[in-house]
């Protein structure tokens, strides 16, 4: 036999599969993952190949957590707070009520440790999960009718789920499970009051503003939403070191591609929203501080009843009690006065 | 002669050097570097490796875009903004007066045309630019006396440059040169009344708070600060595109570790600051409104007197008229009630 170069050791011929929990009809999310994908291989010369599958394709949109985890796919692009009902600390890698916003769970996942305590959740799984970006602060969802105090919320039928669900509920929602071809003309019979989405790029395309026009923000169950990357573990362990870097290096960089994507081309879909009908509202202080309660109790109850959701709660609120005072020193006043600098310079 | 195998000829060994506008003396800023050059080298399997040196060692702190565009290296890291002196443009690469906060300027730069007018800029002096993190929004700065109104700001000798300096001096303020080590001893003596820096993790170690205690918020001259990374535009010509690849990717990745970096160290950095007895204080409103007065003035002068200045600063002020009222949307209003519901809670 003749043996190898040595060079081609290190930069073996590998080829992945990759299944999504989003498809091409969610630009921003499904782009950062071909970016992603299109990053590895530009990096390794065509020799580390990345396929990427949206979701139903090969493995059903939230069936990514499995899937990777028993090799069925290398890898795949979720958001962790799907899989609330096999555990509900998943929901730290992805969005808490009144948690992060998207540069605090950066500088949490990378600089202050959260990524130690997200691996230790994760290994179990056989997953390696890295940040493949965020969506930014999402928006509180579209309304049939204006929500005036916390007292409109009581019986109202809204379509959510997980952690944001169980919270809404402890304020009088009855949250309901409802596929997603049904949300229109379940809205517009009026046995649906209300559903949360994303925000306006991608809540522009399904045309709720037509059936339910009050759009209300802010969404304080994601603060931030962090979307993940998640690799099967023994599949990570048999890449070349080379190509170990090269993952997490193109999970950072296609991953702030989420953010950019969103910021950029938000704006303007809020505004054809609005040209189209839409109400823009904020959430009343009431609505706003009865959230904050139940929240509260919600965190007390699942600490009470899980050790390791109680670590992680622990470390990642300390966190924001630490960093969100200091928001609001330069990056609060700074964007505030601007803001307003700008809106009385239109007058 | 032996043909070298295929493989050989994308992943040929390559060795830069890179200089550095700082030191180890600031950590996140040079860290950063340090970190893109080894995500550089993890990615090419030790083939493509970028020797760092801090500012001083082979070229001065200020002396990145001549080294660079020279091919003296044949990259390195910096600020833009250092160069007004030869072209006020180049602070779009960095920070203006009133500008975009630093998801803004990410989002501008990589998904909104951005880049492409500041490789313009860039190509006349022999570099292709990237940006290499952000700092966030600055702090405005320590002062002997306390700023109650705008007519605290007559006369006052203020260690700054550039286009804050520009649109200070239009306010009253008179800008000083001095050398860093002269700052302390001046401002003890008063010869100097103020100094502007980063923020708390950088200013810590000045140790200003001991003989200017106001500590001034926001830097609205730096609402963010993109670090920027240069290559020489021939020295990049020459490498295999899988290198330009990682170059890329490993800016993007890198410049992400600035921004959280910072995030994730503030804040303590901040509260051991006041404990050593800095006073924190917001700019009254009427030296904001002095500032975007003046800010907007500059433009004015800059935009007649400079065409390509112009194109920019159109460009990018339309993106922040657009995107500054969305942020006060979600972001903004999730912010501000998540920080009065925590102080509250703490009361």
């Amino acid at each position: 036999a003749v043996a190898a170069p040595a060079l081609a050791q290190s930069n073996p011929k590998i080829s992945w599969k990759m299944t999504s929990s989003y498809g091409p009809s969610l630009p921003p999310l499904y782009s950062t993952a071909e970016l992603f994908c299109k990053m590895v291989s530009e990096a390794t010369d065509g020799n580390f190949s990345i396929r990427l599958y949206p979701a139903g394709e090969i493995v059903p949109g939230f069936g990514v957590m499995d899937a990777v985890g028993n090799r069925t796919v290398e890898c795949g692009q979720t958001a962790s707070y799907y899989f609330y009902g096999k555990d509900p600390a998943f929901c730290f890698d992805t969005a808490v009520p009144f948690g992060l916003n998207a540069r605090q769970m950066y500088a949490w996942v990378y600089e202050a440790g959260g990524m130690a305590l997200l691996r230790e959740l994760f290994a179990p799984r056989n997953i390696v999960n890295f940040p493949l970006g965020n969506t930014g602060t999402q928006m509180g969802g579209w309304y049939r009718k204006e929500i005036k105090s916390v007292s409109d919320l009581q019986g109202l039928k809204m379509r959510t789920a997980g952690f944001a669900g169980e919270v809404m509920s402890r304020m009088g929602v009855v949250p309901q499970q409802i596929p997603p071809g049904d949300i229109y003309p379940s809205l517009e019979k009026g046995t649906l009051d209300a559903v949360e989405f994303v925000g306006p790029v991608d809540d522009e395309k399904l045309g709720f503003q037509k059936v339910a026009k009050y759009y209300y923000y802010p969404g304080w169950w994601e603060g931030s939403a962090q979307v993940s990357l998640y690799v099967n573990d023994g599949a990570y362990k048999e890449l070349p070191k080379t190509y170990q870097a090269v993952i997490e290096m193109a999970s950072r960089a296609a991953g702030g591609k989420l953010l950019g994507d969103y910021d950029a081309n938000n704006p303007a879909a809020l505004r054809r929203l609005i040209a189209g009908g839409a109400v823009l509202k904020a959430f009343p202080r009431d609505v706003m501080d009865a959230a904050f309660k139940a929240s509260d109790e919600a965190y007390k109850e699942f600490c009470a009843k899980s050790e390791h959701f109680k670590k992680i709660h622990d470390h990642y609120m300390a966190f924001r009690d630490s960093v969100v005072p200091w928001f609001r020193v330069g990056e609060g006043s700074y964007d505030n006065y601007l803001g307003i600098a700008l809106a009385n310079q239109k007058k």
